[in-house]
């Protein structure tokens, strides 16, 4: 692993915090480069992501500073391409389980976070629509979940993977937005509607939620001050 | 690689045909089971896949008939994570390349099909939407496809992989139904269609095409006769 790694990212993005995760979690050396989203340097699409978008990222090639980026080196993009691409560098990160039963059962529940939850969530918090899709998608993935034990092992494959990382930047996003009723629902709903989705029928999401956040890779990654103030930006413009 | 695989598909489904596809290019011993769309065992969804689709898989588990499945096999759906899966129990197979930077690229090819391609297809060929968005799909597919040398290395990461058997089975219909004139399009637009994407700008494209075609795990699953009554059927019970 002797191939330089420069990952672009962006603080408030919940697809570019995933590669951030797998990246703390493979504890891969690697530079990062933040994008301003509302103001992307002019080499940034020509030279990294032709889709302009976080996160992407540079993998070898020659020594340079990251907003000179190589023509040598390669570009990835997608985040659920990033983290896994991560986990086959790092095989003993367990970011992509080495069990091919494990393996799979993780990407059936990205899956199920890609199809179900992100459609939902953001249906919610952008467009005002009713929970019950979000709840939903919450309870589906709930089902999946192994049953907790105490302490470690109660993650989506039992030991913490890429499925825990592709879901953990929305679920903090979302907890934050709601306990700060930062949404397109009605005013107040938000507190209530995460006081929902983590208690009675959501206890072992609760749980689930609890460990997911108290994970190193999480907590390292995670500024929540920052990614407040621009979400505060954002819902005061969107309401304008 | 001792334990069983049975697989429960459906003929005239793209998305079963890639397990299909990957199953073959393994030379996987299975037992496979043909699941009636229109209607399916009372056992299938309890027994199988909640979701009720198709393609399914049990794996392990004691040696019963597909009929019959036993709770004690391992249950896996959506027709993606088949692919990898039977990708890393036959790592030899190719599926999944051993290169990390292979694999990335050939999972960025398979989002580009999944987020680009089969959108447009499916609004083009069963809600009549104007052909730009599939033009434009595969213009994007292309350019990320390698320069074609004569002869093997012309696949979407140079050898066969998983990225070609996400985008085979949906250019197989693709063909069979512009070249009958089976979609919402205006009658006889089909083979014009199908012209404009293997020719001229398509050039790429179109000799891709061809080595998908040709390739023996295609041949040995695809029933075009059966498929084309299949698609006949449907689309004459579409236009009444």
């Amino acid at each position: 692993m002797s191939q330089q790694i420069t990952l672009y990212s962006a603080k408030i993005c919940p697809f570019a915090h995933r590669a951030e995760i797998a990246l703390a979690e493979a504890k891969a050396p690697f530079t990062r480069y933040e994008i301003d989203l509302s103001n992307k340097p002019q080499w940034y699409a020509p030279k990294v992501n032709a889709a302009s978008k976080v996160p992407a990222m540079t993998y070898g090639g020659p020594a340079v500073p990251a907003d000179q980026p190589s023509p040598e080196s390669t570009k990835l993009a997608e985040s659920l391409v990033l983290v896994e691409f991560v986990g086959d560098l790092f095989p003993s990160s367990g970011i992509v389980p080495a069990d091919p039963v494990k393996r799979a059962q993780a990407r059936f529940f990205i899956e199920g976070v890609s199809s179900k939850l992100l459609p939902a969530y953001f249906a919610l918090q952008m467009k005002g629509a009713p929970p019950a899709d979000f709840y939903a998608a919450l309870e589906y993935l709930q089902a999946l979940l192994p049953r907790a034990e105490e302490g470690e092992g109660a993650f989506a494959v039992d030991e913490y993977s890429m499925a825990d990382i592709a879901i953990t930047p929305f679920l903090a996003r979302a907890r934050m937005s709601f306990d700060n009723d930062l949404g397109a629902w009605e005013k107040g709903e938000g507190p209530k509607m995460w006081e929902t989705v983590t208690s009675g029928r959501f206890a072992r999401l609760a749980k689930y939620i609890d460990d997911l956040f108290a994970r190193e890779s999480f907590k390292a990654t995670w500024d929540e001050e920052y990614v407040l103030t621009g979400f505060k930006k954002h819902f005061a413009e969107l309401r304008k």
